[in-house]
């Protein structure tokens, strides 16, 4: 059986991972047969957003103890994550990716990785183990493999700018389907980047799983 | 289309909705075709877990904003809900259900409900609309649909105790599968009160998600 590893970014599409891509990652990467393990940062949450009011909050949330939610409590700090116990890297989206993983909801193309992400995400590259980046998680790709990398956040002009000023080939890809950079192992899908269903986004994480899967 | 109230108790297994229950009976109604809305009572959770530590914390959460989370902020207050906008409603579950839309995790079969769970619930039974109750969920349906009403926890011997207690009339069930008050249109499949995985929770919602779309 492959094993997979999660990261997450929190519990939420606002402040944290997106929780329908997070749950239908999990899902498919069972149906193909992987199991899976989830991982997040022990940091503070760049703030908390009070998803019904779409306002920012005074509270202070951790994104490990967050993410916990999604994992029904059994994560591990990614600092524990070893490359080498794992076959495959899957990131699910959400605001908590630009916000929590790297900077980018702040920085844009001048982004840096939080260390713990950067660690990790370079160990699965240097060891040529397929990745699956989900809807905005892409915007990370650069950061990791380097100029010539090639990924997708779907059509968005502004996020596909920023992928290619920092080094990246955006490929421009329908919700249903995903980009694969054959080279590299490395799987990209534009999600709720594009959805505005959950059955939409289904479609682009299951066939983006599927080859993960394949490719471990 | 049919549509389809859905009610939340906030966001996390452990003090709110489960989430992956909730996520994929949101999947499961679009692919049997419906379209879905989120409600959740307007009042605070009962107490927040850290879900990492697993313990209590301090914290003051909102089960109306809570919810959001898995609703991607579209999410009204349980009060707003009316029967007659609706084909069939449908609760997943979670501790939240036990904490937050009634008190059975504290006064078990002495349980009360929520006003407005009593108000809304009570209305889609009168109507003889379907309704289908999810994991730790149909220990409502007494109170709901009152002496011999029949459904499922699964095999808990205490919680099918309670439930027999409070005038229901309790059949055990496999994790795959879901049972069906006929007379009631009343469905209920126990999920992750049997599941070890994901993938084995999806099979029993899938059933009562498509059934539940077929009596609407």
């Amino acid at each position: 059986m492959k094993k997979v590893a999660v990261i997450l970014s929190g519990c939420g599409v606002f402040d944290g991972s997106e929780i329908h891509e997070s749950v239908l990652s999990l899902l498919a990467l069972e149906e193909n047969g992987a199991s899976w393990h989830c991982f997040a940062p022990d940091v503070q949450q760049m703030h908390v957003i009070n998803h019904k009011a779409g306002e920012e909050s005074e509270e202070k949330r951790n994104v490990l103890a967050e993410s916990a939610r999604i994992a029904r409590g059994d994560v591990s700090p990614l600092s524990e994550l070893n490359e080498s116990d794992f076959d495959a890297l899957l990131i699910p989206g959400g605001f908590g990716v630009a916000k929590n993983l790297c900077d980018f909801a702040v920085n844009g193309a001048e982004m840096v990785l939080n260390d713990d992400v950067k660690t990790v995400c370079t160990a699965f590259a240097e060891a040529e183990k397929p990745a699956g980046y989900i809807c905005i998680s892409p915007v990370m790709i650069p950061a990791v493999y380097g100029a010539g990398a090639k990924g997708t956040i779907g059509s968005d002009p502004d996020t596909a700018a920023a992928f290619n000023a920092m080094g990246g080939e955006h490929i421009e890809c329908p919700v249903d389907d995903f980009v694969l950079d054959q080279k590299r192992k490395l799987l990209s899908t534009p999600a709720y980047m594009l959805a505005s269903t959950i059955s939409e986004t289904s479609k682009g994480i299951n066939g983006l799983v599927k080859k993960l899967v394949e490719l471990a």
